[in-house]
């Protein structure tokens, strides 16, 4: 049988009570497909913080390099807003990405018939949205240097940070992106900001430039507040749409929330060689955490993800979407997706009805 | 009689037709009020280029700056936009601004009755929604350095840009969103990315101190990927935002189309002292310029936000805004905003229309 090693990242929050559930869920297609599973499970972010004194500590990066995929829940919340760069939850999650050198986030937002009625938009406009954002995970603002805090001419403290792209680093997002939009439906849309800024112009020049490899793909290219504007007009117009780390954050979150559930939305981020990370759009939710109110289907789904771009187990992942769409067929929802004549269900109950449809 | 010189550069695309429009109500109300207005109109963006080889010519720039307030029609076109940086419309916009020093840009993104169906939000979602976006306008990313192109240690190309704020800039924006605020709701929330970037932890730490100033304001703090999802989920939660000058470029976009008419949104960019820069939040576009189909209410708008905001003329400013409702109420509409059983109208047209309601 086929044997992964798997590292579980449960982080902060909701972070424990999803991925609980998409462990079940994993748990149980292996069993049916033959597969076998050692999960491994480790702290990161504000836990890991606790536990620690850093947001990721080197057992949980060179245990999650290790492994064959990485699933992590979400992390960060109010306790530690304040703390200082090097010890926010986030800055575990950056150095995660950056550790695995996952370059290139995969980003579906799908507007599932089930759930259209969730969407702020207009009935007309959502339905049918099917669209994924590429989004460059380990370069630009994120990262770029120099960074940090100073005194200008005038004795004034300023806060800075360096937008940068080399031409490897646009090339391999571009690529993905071109291979993305050929599986699909052969559109690619290029968002940047090419009227002002030169990391912008340099992107827009090497995607051009590579796509004479993808006759198949039809690109375009949109200015990033006009992108902004044209996924609430027309979400349909768009298939794939590839951009910068920064511009990715905003506009995927953007898309996310078209789809009017935002719990429903799972994540890849893939490198060039060694594991994946697959994580749900949303975060860590304090609010509602230990409440057993989160809904795990983002997480069960992200672990669909890990199963087909993450080991390539396709049968094994197309069980776990069909019992996702199944377990909403029968009418069972969490708080996020609930609406009136539905089965109000918490985390827990929700991950049982999803391995009966397993 | 009072007296006031307003620069005119009506620049490229459909800036003529709407400028032309906007000159014409500005002028009736003028007669009604006892006010005289001198108009300048110079070229730039676009129209400048092809005529002088520069986006902002001197002439245009000491034009502006020696008049009372500028009123912009839109720049930018297909013809110019592999040009090189420096010869770029947006280019000549980018000097206009610094030059005017205005670093305030305030843009309303209000749902009105008569529009709201326009949206593609769900009337509830939709109805109702009035929200102030006051970004910063001549710093942060757009304007930092270092920029350009270079090659990095790999000998690889690089382009790169610098987002960078010093708090004097922070403070004055911050400021005049705690103003604006107190005029409207009371409610300010700061977006940015402090869990991130440099130049937003000290963005947030400013803006916190500033607070203390302004007891009646109610401060909070978001994410920008988080506002992103935020004004699609539930709009009417915002009543004042501020925000640095990319994220607000991105989220006044997204904020416009949340009103579903980007062909009715102006805006006004203010310094601390000197004329004040005023435009339509809509583009150029090109595809339908020359054709007399561009919606001219934007630029009416915003002649009245100059007449309100440039020059104090609160009683013009208010006969504008009248008679912008009242035509909508009579049920003229530009294609943009046009639905069946209304009376569709060109931009004079629509222009003749409003000097009837004034
Ligand atoms: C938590 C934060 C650092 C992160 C990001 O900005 O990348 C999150 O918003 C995301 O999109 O995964
Ligand atoms: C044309 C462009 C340079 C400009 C900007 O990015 O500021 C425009 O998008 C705007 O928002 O006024």
């Amino acid at each position: 049988s086929r044997s992964y090693t798997v590292t579980l990242l449960p982080g902060d929050g909701i972070g424990p009570e999803v991925i609980s559930v998409a462990k079940n869920a994993l748990q149980l297609v292996a069993s049916q497909e033959g597969i076998e599973f050692k999960f491994k499970e480790m702290p990161v972010g504000g836990a890991a913080l606790d536990l620690t004194g850093v947001p990721l500590p080197e057992e949980t990066l060179s245990a999650a390099k290790d492994s064959d995929a990485v699933l992590l829940g979400a992390i960060g919340g109010y306790k530690w807003d304040n703390n200082e760069k090097h010890l926010k939850p986030e800055t575990g999650l950056l150095q995660l990405r950056a550790g695995l050198k996952v370059f290139a986030n995969l980003r579906p937002a799908t507007v599932l018939p089930q759930l259209v009625d969730a969407s702020t938009l207009k009935k007309e406009v959502a339905d049918g949205v099917d669209l994924m954002v590429v989004r460059e995970l380990t370069g630009g603002i994120y990262f770029g240097k120099p960074r940090g805090f100073g005194t200008n001419e005038n004795g004034e403290e300023i806060g800075f940070n360096t937008e940068v792209y080399a031409t490897h680093e646009i090339d391999r997002i571009a690529r993905v992106a071109f291979e993305t939009a050929k599986k699909r439906r052969g559109k690619l849309c290029s968002v940047d900001k090419a009227n002002v800024l030169e990391a912008s112009m340099l992107w827009r020049k090497r995607v051009t430039e590579l796509a004479s490899e993808y006759p198949d793909v039809e690109l375009s290219h949109m200015y990033v507040d006009n992108a902004a504007m044209q996924l609430i007009r027309n979400p349909k117009q768009f298939d794939t749409i590839v951009t910068n780390n920064i511009f990715g954050d905003i506009l995927s979150d953007e898309a996310s929330m078209i789809t009017g559930s935002i719990g429903m939305l799972a994540s890849a981020s893939l490198g060039e060689s060694g594991p994946g990370l697959f994580e749900p759009i949303h975060g860590s939710a304090p609010d509602i955490a230990g409440q057993d109110k989160a809904n795990p289907l983002a997480t069960v789904l992200s672990a669909a993800m890990l199963l087909k771009y993450g080991l390539g187990e396709e049968k094994a992942a197309q069980r776990i979407e069909a019992a996702v769409l199944d377990t909403l067929e029968r009418g069972f929802r969490t708080g996020d997706i609930y609406s009136a004549g539905l089965k109000l269900v918490g985390c827990k109950e929700m991950g049982e009805e999803v391995l009966k449809s397993i």
